[in-house]
């Protein structure tokens, strides 16, 4: 059965206030080569079949349910 | 700058309330070609070079502070 996957991230312009909590905390753990941190949200889908019409209801529901589209982006990509 | 993207989602065995949530909603809200959803995490890392030693400092990090290892897996991935 053919996987979809939807990302869902803070926009660039966004303050990424988890992201910013896990970067804060590397080096207090003795982790020093990350320089920056975003945390977002990744969605598996399964659909029947990866079709034209699945597809453009996975991105209306990645546009409303599953992102906020005034602070979030997403990308939809079919796995497998 | 080199990006290294880390996935982090329920084990397989592992129940996922988050994702039933989004299932049991899609119907309700007119989509009907999604037949499971799971739901997880996407972190994002900027690092200075992707090198062995970066990309092992990130394996750890992915399997302490960023995923929880008995309910969790995660994937860890370079992105150009």
């Amino acid at each position: 059965m053919p996987r979809i996957v939807v990302d869902v991230m803070p926009k660039p312009e966004i303050l990424d206030p988890q992201g910013k909590a896990v970067h804060g905390a590397l080096p207090r753990l003795g982790f020093h080569a990350v320089t920056d941190v975003r945390q977002g949200k990744r969605f598996e889908l399964e659909v029947e079949a990866a079709d034209d019409a699945t597809l453009a209801e996975v991105h209306e529901l990645a546009g409303t349910l599953l992102s906020n589209p005034v602070i979030e982006d997403y990308a939809v990509r079919v796995e497998a």
